[in-house]
């Protein structure tokens, strides 16, 4: 949580931290901001002081919005740094985050955060680590400090992405909708009009949907049938003609407008009855996903819930990647990741025997297991995402039904 | 182009090139695989080489899409460096990387790109940088290599930002189409139901018009009525009512799915009949804007440009960022930047003398003066693309209208 700020740079012997970048598409400094729509800014906060933001003037009303106490570039000779060191360059960055560090009083230890292009980040860092008193701070660690605060959600968080997820949920129901208005002739889908329908015409309702409940889709959304779904993160083919009886996975992860929270969840779809494979398949998949929800607890190792699914799936004579890394037929997944203003975070329900993370209240978290059968050509996952309470009760805050079949009118 | 990408790696003196990172969100992994679906890879590229990627497993079928030379991480041993390093870590990282360079026969300079959390990915930096016969470029220049590269777009991609325009074009039209199926009382504006409208009810219609379009919002949209459009870049306010005469920057910029193409364009829309001051302000920027667009010419350096427009906005008795770059009131920022995969991107036609850039064939950017008034909540920008031809003509990309007034029927 942000509270939590403080204690994590002290137990990271940090004297002060610095963000750069915007507050879009940027975890660090969208986390601090609360989401203020601000482009390249720099946040710098000493431990024990009150963080201080510096923002381009044009974005001043965002900036101020904050609440924080802020400054605006040209108040801290910004220009000139870039008039001396011959353009905006690494140098002129360099010189006028020294400037900016002399200013605050900032010394010591000092970590950097937020998404920057490599090639132009490193040698500032470079340059602000040669500064006399200033050490720029490594982390060394599974988690960086934010990824440390953010690991912990608080209710208003997660109501944030329980929003988003009613965007999903109408989703489903719009793609269900052009299913049941269609008929099948020789096995393939047709709408009331007789045009085919396409996993490009599923994709289009899902964008008008997600447009509608002003969600953002950030990634791209997996919407993949038959031997597309069995390489997991294949997006499908929009040219594809649904047909009956075909898994098709559909995995959709929007998120909030401006990089905020994102939502994430898998649902199966399949035009008419699913073939006898399909059904078996599937009911593995949801009995993994039952048994995981239904076995969560705080204290307990996250790799523990992955370990019991391969358990699951290999005694029923699947193949897992436990057993071998480059597993492409059978559970060839982790069991589910953190979610929030990033699509994956911590903790992780997936790794290896090495994975240090433990449930803890206010874990937000994805459960998905799926087989993938690419000689069968099925696939099949479930996600639903968990948010565990301060008390340390676990909630399945999805509540969107889990179907398969979906029957034609026709 | 990325046909210039061995010889910027000769004039950078790089042995071989590394980039990390996801292929949306990231130009550098974009450019390189033209925009396949990818999360976390690995692309290397050892001067006069054939390139290599290192993918994830789940996403072997946009990997193989590519066309490159690839392998996935099993393949190339990541899960034993997170083993013997105790987790997916910087170390653990530096380790594998380290593999990869050994294995790929990498030594010497190496310039390592790509859009990364700067806490994670400085460690992993230092630790290549103490390998024996590794060095790690900086780059110091205005520039890295890949803006270098995309500074110069062909044909191909010019016309990938055309289409995003033709999503921009259809949701002017739409908010259009709401301000004329309005009426107004007492100066502020009603739709056919009788209820107001706002200007969240423009940004829905342009959100669902996006969506039809098949583009994607990435940063947010500025619909900034009145007062907010004088801060540039405010979003605006979606509760506002419009109001008969104000001024209402809209200034959109979406991008293709899967952090593709931008593009970028300012129009105004008013209510009704614009007050006097709004119409005057107009003809000033209208006149900038035509006049730089008419002025544009190979070779040229782009900050004269910029230094012109001040010229013609003191002439007509405005103040400008070239006076003081705290300027509030007037013309408060530069005429334009490139476009591409980053929304902002090279060359600049703003910044001051020190500003390198000179017009070349191939580039593409917007022109974009604006004239801002907090005293009078007065605020206008008007912006268009202009690609330089290969043989050096400019072309005004931007086909739509420049349009002040639109009356409501009522």
């Amino acid at each position: 949580m942000r509270a939590d700020i403080e204690k994590l740079m002290a137990q990271r012997n940090l004297d002060a931290l610095l963000i750069l970048g915007p507050s879009s598409a940027n975890p660090p400094m969208y986390y601090v901001t609360e989401g203020a729509g601000l482009g390249k800014s720099v946040y710098l906060h000493r431990r024990g002081h009150a963080p201080h933001l510096i923002y381009n003037l044009m974005e001043r009303d965002a900036a101020q919005a904050t609440g924080l106490d802020c400054s605006a570039y040209p108040e801290n000779d910004f220009p000139r740094f870039v008039e001396e060191n011959g353009g905006d360059n690494p140098a002129a960055w360099a010189a006028f985050l020294a400037h900016v560090f002399k200013k605050n009083g900032v010394q010591g230890r000092v970590g950097v955060y937020g998404m920057q292009e490599t090639a132009r980040i490193y040698p500032i860092l470079r340059r602000l680590g040669e500064l006399p008193g200033v050490e720029v701070a490594e982390e060394t660690g599974p988690r960086t400090l934010f990824e440390d605060a953010r690991i912990t959600k608080d209710a208003a968080e997660v109501d944030r992405v329980r929003q988003v997820g009613l965007g999903c949920y109408a989703a489903y129901d719009a793609m269900k909708a052009i299913i049941r208005a269609g008929h099948l002739v020789e096995g393939k889908l047709f709408g009331p009009d007789n045009a085919p329908v396409r996993i490009g015409t599923l994709r289009e309702a899902l964008l008008r949907t997600f447009a509608a409940h002003n969600v953002m889709e950030d990634h791209g959304s997996i919407i993949a049938q038959g031997k597309d779904g069995t390489a997991p993160h294949n997006h499908g083919t929009d040219s594809d003609i649904l047909r009956e009886g075909a898994s098709i996975v559909v995995d959709i992860f929007p998120r909030e407008p401006g990089g905020g929270y994102f939502f994430d969840i898998t649902r199966m779809l399949c035009v008419g009855q699913a073939t006898p494979r399909l059904r078996e398949v599937y009911a593995d998949v949801k009995e993994a996903l039952l048994t995981a929800l239904g076995s969560l607890k705080v204290g307990e190792r996250c790799y523990g819930y992955q370990a019991r699914t391969c358990d699951l799936f290999e005694a029923k004579g699947y193949a897992t990647i436990r057993q071998d890394s480059r597993c492409t037929s059978g559970y060839v997944h982790g069991l589910g990741h953190g979610v929030g203003l990033d699509i994956h975070e911590a903790p992780s329900l997936g790794g290896s025997s090495v994975n240090p993370d433990v449930l803890a209240p206010g874990h937000l978290f994805t459960v998905e297991p799926g087989l993938y059968l690419p000689e069968d050509e099925v696939a099949v996952r479930l996600e639903d995402i968990v948010w565990i309470h301060p008390d340390g009760t676990p909630e399945n805050i999805t509540t969107y039904p889990y179907d398969l079949e979906v029957f034609p009118a026709g």
